[in-house]
């Protein structure tokens, strides 16, 4: 068996972005770290893999980082995507390279290895040191080839579970993936909730689309049409097909990089100062590709490369006919898009999200802006590093105390129920909820704010409340909330209609533009400013204002019945008689259609 | 030499929507229409290339549809994209499908054969009945193979040029391509504006990014790296790179579509009911690129992708030291692009508006909503038809009188000033100030609006005011005007400043939030409204309301000078003193930092 393990450095961060390797700390706390192997599954135990095969030996290669504490309470596994291999972080003695997440996995990192303990296996189906379809079949002596089963991501969590008996370790604190990790990490949440404490599901997907498919369709032409593939059979003819496999690895690696990054690498800039124009290496991206498909080749299995993309295609975890619940006791889960990722993305997030989200689940939603594609999660992009340590630090932080407003909406709110804040800022009015039994989600656009949330363990989605309010469920919620916030957005009557169409109970807090003052300030030919609305007209956050007997008449237009109003003075005081002249906001309790 | 020509259908449209050309008004009135050749080139009169080669033997295929008119003042070129064949409209006698250009050309549609005589010629380089790298050189004997000189975009200008005088046309009323025909026309009207009265220009580019480089290495790569390939010798030898040109079709298919058309087209269907899953066509989308690939290799050659693609690759007409000038009074050029199309996103349509802009010309622009990809300018959009159709048939309308804010902004431009107006509607103002020798350009958001502008003659570019200004260079303009649209606007500082940078005379007009009325009505409780502000709170084009106080401090505090001020009455009338009292709207022509 050991004839066929190919331990070889995989460091994909390092190849596609190699002049970055250099401004990455690359932990040097860790050293050198050996890759170990386990026999997971034998003839007395097999493997029954998710499609009805069995496999009657199972290898797996594997490192940690850090060390298990005696509570074995701080273990987290990380799962690879479609060519990494076991080493993500450290050292590799082979070529002095860093692990392939060493941007987020070390001593000080994200997930720090001084704090954490971390597991990274190769995947089933690998070829870096784990079974797949180049090992040898030990029932025919041959090399698998096609014969090996069709893979799921279920096998790999089967795996992973294996993994974790053989270490001892019966809980994780997270399970950390990116895109085909992702996919495990997911699958993980959905089947086995009570193993985790914490999902990261990054730059993944639940369902590739067409054109996800039609990418790794033809890098798989690529390679079976190859005249050395010889029906998978190549290796016991001393062939490979390197042609295709190149072929493929050229084309899927156009896929992980945005075309601003692209640009930004190459521009138009030709490969070397004489070269007459023809259709060699002509340009720098040509060189670049070609290099790249080149080295695949030595480092990669075609077969590997053909199991690994169908699992993708196959993936959807979502579409039993029964969706399993979960509770919100169950796995937090933090899911993380890249806006320049086009191989997944983030609407492919949003629909991990709002399917969790549908279940019941605790679900955090980021995404981060970075100009390098899918291929993103493996850089160093602070933002997403620091959100992955609010996440996975996350404690669940003492009270404060709440602003006299959201004391008074707090106030408003039953214990125990499911509420949702939109705008929700750093959590401060969710955290106080939660501590009173009730089952938070917070939406914030600004990313510090929500990093300050994900840190005080408040789940959080970055949504835009203008077009992103139909991710929700009808009467997913019980009261939903929009604290002086209706006249930031560009179209409020839709806004309320959305947060009618969610929850049963509405509670909303505005300013007032008919407030005395400002009365006084428009009627001597002045813009209308207080502490209420303390922005100068041409730069404000503030899109539309109302009085109070207007926004009432919207509500009425729209069927909302207000069932409580608290108008305030500037500090906060409940106002009497004459509100729309005295007050310079209030806040409503508002019964939706639903809820009346 | 006849041997070599393939005039085969090349019915692109087809093979991507088959289910679309149902309901195409396939061009009955033209009937079969049949491919014409003529030697254009010869031994006495060689093709000097832009590169240097000659060659002493061209043949081109070209249909033509409609008729010349007596004045020779109604031709119309057609220049096609990569795989398009003379067969741009009509039915093919072949195999009975239309043309590849049916939505657009023929008896009755956008550009109508009832009124344009249109010509269609294939491509030097090609492989459907022009001369290319798989005809016979004549010095040799020999099919030429990669011994046919690179092309560049000019080469094929040199030829159509040539083809024209074949016909005896010395001016064309237009010239119209997509993709790589679109960087012909684009080429053409650099060198040759005097031949052209229009150059429409629709999903192009003008300088492909390294992304777009590496989609068209890969596919070469795929080309030569085939066993069947020999260096390019292939057909003496009998063989043919299938697999290469196969895989190349299929990887390069992908990126003409966009990810919704896939979605729209196939989702995740399965192919067949019965299939084992596998690595072979489970689903529909690898049934549809298989199919793409396998029926794409009957049809084209190898040698041609490699010419056709890398001429693309090598494209970079505005790279020149020395930027020539177009005069205003050369072609009118209309800029199109598609909002789904990845392949040449908007970016690179917008990269030839600024270039084209900066060289003095007239130019239109309009990103079209389409769910298809970059293969939209081949479908049925009818924004996109109805865009081309106003461009191609425009006329300088007559006057109609001007709404009274209008006659007193025109009364404020000097006759022959370079004019920008943000937010230009159907371009009223424009047409009545090129009427007065000024030289005009519009923005407009708004599509109807935009076709209206376009029908009229009016220069008009569909871009967004709030994040696309820097579009326009440093004092490219005169007089700069924005009216009644700066309280509609996101960043109404930003905008000014902007048009501060872009223009030496700025002409603002802005609804007054201090007019009595409005005044008393929040004295009374209620949202003012008025004739100039008629919209409710929550449901307003309006984001920012200012008093004419408030504006005018906002000029001052950017350094613009107040040179006149027009406060009006809802009528349009003079108001004199207290015009922040008295005014609803005012007129403001102000001198930038660079005018003053």
């Amino acid at each position: 068996m050991a004839g066929i393990l190919r331990l070889r450095t995989v460091t994909l961060m390092a190849s596609i972005f190699p002049e970055r390797i250099t401004v990455v700390d690359v932990t040097p706390g860790l050293g050198l770290v050996e890759t170990q192997s386990a026999e997971l599954f034998t003839p007395d135990r097999p493997l029954r893999m998710a499609g009805g095969a069995e496999l009657t030996s199972v290898t797996v290669a594997y490192e940690t980082y850090g060390e298990l504490n005696a509570a074995k309470d701080n273990a987290v596994i990380v799962c690879h995507a479609l060519t990494g291999d076991a080493h993500a972080a450290g050292w590799h003695d082979g070529d002095k390279r860093p692990g392939w997440w060493s941007t987020l996995i070390g001593p000080g990192k994200a997930i720090d290895t001084n704090r954490w303990f971390v597991i990274s296996p190769n995947l089933l189906g690998g070829c870096q040191g784990t079974t797949g379809p180049s090992s040898v079949n030990p029932a025919t002596g041959h090399v698998y080839g096609l014969d090996f089963p069709l893979l799921q991501v279920r096998d790999f969590v089967t795996v992973h579970r294996a993994l974790l008996e053989h270490l001892g370790i019966s809980r994780l604190h997270a399970a950390v993936g990116g895109s085909l990790g992702g996919m495990q990490v997911l699958q993980w949440a959905l089947d086995f909730p009570d193993q985790l404490d914490q999902a990261i599901v990054i730059a993944a997907s639940a369902g590739l689309t067409a054109q996800n498919i039609a990418f790794s369709a033809v890098a798989r032409e690529a390679i079976m049409l190859d005249e050395n593939f010889l029906g998978g059979r190549f290796a016991e003819q001393g062939k490979n097909p390197d042609i295709g496999l190149a072929v493929a690895r050229m084309m899927a690696h156009i896929t992980y990089l945005s075309e601003d990054a692209f640009t930004e690498k190459f521009g138009r800039a030709p490969q070397g100062a004489t070269s007459d124009p023809g259709f060699g290496v002509d340009f720098a991206v040509e060189s670049y590709l070609r290099h790249q498909g080149e080295t695949f080749v030595s480092r990669f299995d075609a077969l590997t490369y053909l199991y690994l993309s169908r699992v993708m295609d196959y993936f959807d975890p979502f579409g039993d006919a029964t969706p399993p619940q979960i509770s919100p006791q169950g796995p937090k889960i933090l899911v993380v898009s890249f806006d320049s990722d086009w191989r997944f993305a983030t609407e492919h997030s949003l629909r991990i999200v709002k399917q969790l989200a549908a279940r019941g689940a605790g679900v955090s939603f980021r995404q981060i802006h970075s100009p390098w594609g899918h291929d993103s999660f493996l850089l160093d992009v602070p933002d997403y590093l620091d959100t992955i340590r609010a996440f996975v630090e996350a404690e669940v932080s003492t009270g404060r105390a709440l602003r006299p407003d959201l004391r008074r909406i707090a106030s408003q709110v039953p214990r125990g129920s499911r509420v949702l804040d939109l705008g929700c800022g750093e959590g401060e009015l969710l955290r106080h909820l939660a501590r009173q039994g009730c089952v938070v989600t917070g939406v914030e656009r600004d990313g510090a704010a929500m990093v300050e949330a994900i840190r005080a363990g408040v789940p959080v989605l970055g949504l835009d409340l203008d077009t992103q309010l139909d991710e929700f469920a009808d009467g997913s919620f019980d009261v939903v909330i929009l604290s002086r916030t209706l006249q930031a957005v560009m179209q409020p009557a839709e806004v309320l209609r959305q947060m009618s169409r969610i929850g049963d109970h509405l509670i909303v807090s505005m300013p007032n533009f008919a407030y005395w003052p400002h009365r006084l300030r428009l009627m001597s030919g002045d813009m209308p400013r207080s502490s209420d609305l303390p922005y100068r007209w041409y730069d404000t956050p503030n899109l539309h204002y109302a009085t109070l007997a207007s926004l009432e008449a919207l509500f009425d237009s729209l069927g909302l019945v207000t069932e409580k109003r608290y108008a305030l003075s500037p500090s906060g005081r409940s106002v009497g008689a004459g509100a729309n002249l005295r007050a310079s906001s209030a806040i409503y309790v508002l019964a939706s259609s639903r809820g009346s």
